[in-house]
């Protein structure tokens, strides 16, 4: 933590900052420049962090060193994590993971048409939302529990790892009962309850990044459910909120090499809510698999016309497939497989 | 809602589109120009927002033309909803209100010396966060329930109303039965089954806005709140994020008179949370009542040094005080009350 | 300038650049930590600006500490400047200045007919944009030179000073030769050459902050303009770039009061570009004014459906009279007058 | 153009509207729902977007249809341009080209050295800056003439085609004269007058997206060089002002496909100044070539340490030689040559 004093700070002002310091246990060091004094503090940052030193009389700005988060990053962790899903299925190791699937669970039939679909042209995850976060009270609002229930089947009957979102705090349990990852929306990625509570059950969670959110915002959100003892965290950029208008979503696609930079947790890509548009899902995938990401999900619907939600942004499934034949060679330029 | 077709979209795609349009209930009207067809369905536009018409093979651009929201609007009221929010305090007629407060509550001795200063000043509803949404695990979270008794204890004693902030869906029956008014923080604008589990609540709710919504998506997620059967909301400006960095966040002011044109619900502003330094506190504070904002909640605190929260924003009583006498006259002479 | 280390940069790498900060005549303090090592320089930071230390080996992070601007700085000069514009008028003093006139000039007899009224209702400066900045080519581009000699009678025959926008280098000299105040576009910010060609000459300058600018930034581009030679410069805010989409850009109101701290300059708002909506300019003008803004410029046509641009935010002559009879009122209350 | 109409709107008022835009020689279309009355206008819009109709009486909101841009679009022009450079250089087909050097013209030596190792690793156009656009007056403002004249030279000995920024209406001519592209910053990129002026020469211009300009933007910004004469042009992703902090800019992919289907333009996208980061080049490159841009420009320098601007996003010669090697396998899956 560095403290920048203001150039009319008096000797009164910097002795009762460096009291305080003192007081909390840390070592200040002070350095007289010709314009400014700046009293540097060494130690643990946690503790100064909770202390409005902004408000003590003569102090300018306080600028932290340290990086708010320590079990997320890659000086706690050297190697990038592996997280194993279930199904067999790992996410962060060679090959990379392709999940599929509708943005909502209409019905049985609808499903299991798309999951035999997604399972034949290669992914190894099916995603389907049960609950799903609309901005309107009038649209439809998922199938809830009865949603997972058609997810578990048709997952188990094809062989594919299930992931559906959960929103509330009081369905989390249900929710990991039927599912092999819990996807935190993004919508959600700053709910901290919710986040504590992914964090006491053992199941993977995806945690998706919100849409204003920076990548270091996203890794704080991870950090809260690595604290409750959950450290099968997945992340993912699907896309941010900028003044661009032709996408839904600004797709980061540097968040990937920064986030494995900072931290060791996997990274995925949801090209589906990046762009809003399924035209553009192809391009985007090939970024992000180009920029290293660890998987894609991706949304499929064999009736885009008739999808309950988001229709605009699903592939057909035989689009699906003919994408997953090219990333199969661009993942090999790569180094790794699908 | 309009359709605009692209320049080589076929008779058969708009037939397509025109059977797809009558089935469903509505009533489509056929506009041909040089260089675009367009479609203009007249009729409730929600059934056709959850139709993904943008996938139909000739479609550039679906362009919606009401509002998403109904009972929020000013079409639904003329009047300005009057929230009585108890203690005799109501939000949204000529009295404009200022609640006041710490931002976290810490103890039973602090919270009191606080509100007798704020009572003292001419405040009417006391501010103070048991359940506190923090950026790190490892930040103070509040007292919880504890936080709860002691704001209750306290506004009983001063006749404050209280106002605290509710986080998860399991807490909304306990926060409800011991503050007057119910927050919804700014990250959880959007945590939709908050919203309607305050709903089912008949206890006055602040809605904040969420820190890059726009004042429309605010209203939808008014339209929540107000759909489940609770219509004592307040709208609550408190900054959005941009890229100025010299405050914390950047106080919308146009959003005060631009939501009053758009719904009848009030609309007060947090100036501490948007600009995040305690100097700032009282021109902003002007710049609403100049605006014709409803009222004012803002962060005091009689020791900011040691506030366990956003000390750096916390006006000294004395300087709340001096702030509302200020504003009296300013209020006056925008024909208004404090 | 504080330059934060690697938590593995080794005593070679940290010596390498003790030397380098030494050789350029500034002095290094270096603090160990148990995490990272610091090094903070005392000394003109402009001298390390310029060298790129972040690709020194083992650096993590530069932290500049002194603000990159010296002549605007409120630090550079204490007071208030007060600007004097010509026609009697002065920016900056006790006496707030209202501007009005036209987008753009569209003729003698318009001009002339809205300059008798804006001079009537209590306005001091007449606007209107002879060379126009429009974002597409087939837009109407301003009269040019012949608009600047209409400008000139018009405002001599009213006794108001004027304003109008230069756009090019080589326009500097002409405009400077009609007008009392050059006006620099918010899109022309940190077009640099006209920045220092403005600030060649002697002529009062007003700078409007881009749209998506700092605070900061602008005062950067302020600084391009005193460093030549030119102190007479006025800030404008004219709202920024948001995801607000009810409004043209944001109003910053903010920014009247940070500008005020950091800077000795006169700040004044412009409510007519930040709304993009006549029905707004009244209530920000008020925020402008109880937030400490020392002038409005306004946009008033007396037939606004026939506008050649902008004529959507443009009040009525008999809007803009009954609106300064409101901020009379209001700048008593601020210990100023109109 | 689609009015949409005030739920009061009077039957004078709808048809007050009706005969300015007939009188304008536009056909109305008038549908009347049960919550809105909608008038669509057939015909030319270029002639009602400068009618400020909103300001109409009874008018809620006007819609525009048609994209404000003709020359830049697909629809002009099915076939993508390929734009001839010089020296054999052609951007747009199905070579993608490679643009590497400095960012600022330091010296000749300096630029000789580096000049042979981007042609070595394959590059061949030599980027450098001779007029160096800088917040900060005091900051290196590039060689001027003396740069162009050593950049020559150097493109000239090494068989390299050349691109360099101009800043100024005035140095348009000489630049011209010069250099084989003339490169529009982004900081320019509604300098309108600029534009104006390099569209009256045949030369080559690369324009560079402003830091918060939407891809319709940028192509309007094309369209005024295509209208003066000039269809030479070549768009250029860079990176787009957002929140997140831990890259200078954040690189907008999509804006590749995107502007691919809106328009006939090649685009080719700057990695360096996205990232801002050297170690983020060749991932965001890689990903590039994966999106279908036509080629890069990339920030090479033999001693980023002593770079006098922009050194800590320069690749040294080395690692573009190898990112070049990696780039043509990824080229040559997407069908392509390097």
């Amino acid at each position: 933590m560095i403290i920048v004093l203001r150039p009319d700070a008096t000797n009164e002002q910097v002795n009762h900052i460096i009291d305080k310091v003192t007081k909390l246990g840390l070592t200040p060091h002070v350095s007289k420049g010709t314009e400014r004094t700046i009293i540097g503090v060494i130690g643990p940052e946690d503790i100064l962090r909770v202390t409005p030193l902004e408000v003590y009389p003569g102090v300018e700005r306080v600028i932290p060193v340290l990086a708010p988060y320590r079990l997320v990053s890659r000086e706690f962790q050297k190697e990038t994590s592996v997280i194993k899903v279930g199904k067999g299925v790992e996410v962060g190791g060679k090959k990379i993971v392709v999940m599929g699937g509708p943005c909502a669970i209409e019905n049985f039939s609808t499903l299991t048409d798309i999951a035999m679909q997604v399972k034949a042209a290669g992914g190894t995850v099916l995603r389907g939302g049960a609950f799903k976060p609309r901005t309107s009270p009038y649209s439809f609002q998922g199938l809830g529990v009865e949603g997972l229930q058609i997810l578990k089947k048709v997952g188990d009957e094809y062989g594919l790892a299930t992931i559906s979102e959960v929103m509330d705090t009081r369905d989390v349990e249900t929710v990991a009962s039927y599912v092999d990852i819990l996807q935190i929306g993004a919508r959600n990625m700053q709910n901290f309850n919710l986040l504590k509570e992914v964090g006491l059950t053992k199941r993977p969670v995806m945690l998706k990044r919100g849409p204003s959110s920076t990548v270091k915002e996203m890794l704080m959100s991870a950090e809260y459910i690595l604290s409750g003892g959950n450290f099968n965290v997945i992340l993912c950029e699907r896309g941010i909120r900028t003044f661009e208008d032709s996408t839904r979503n600004t797709l980061d696609i540097s968040a990937v090499p920064v986030a494995k930079q900072l931290s060791h947790l996997p990274i995925i890509v949801d090209p589906s809510h990046a762009a809003g548009k399924w035209g553009l899902v192809a391009p985007l995938s090939r970024a992000a698999i180009a920029c290293g990401a660890d998987g894609l999900i991706i949304e499929v619907h064999s009736h885009p016309e008739d999808a309950l939600s988001d229709g605009a942004q699903s592939l057909l499934p035989e689009n699906f497939a003919s994408l997953i034949k090219e990333l199969v060679i661009l993942a090999r330029t790569m180094g790794r497989d699908i």
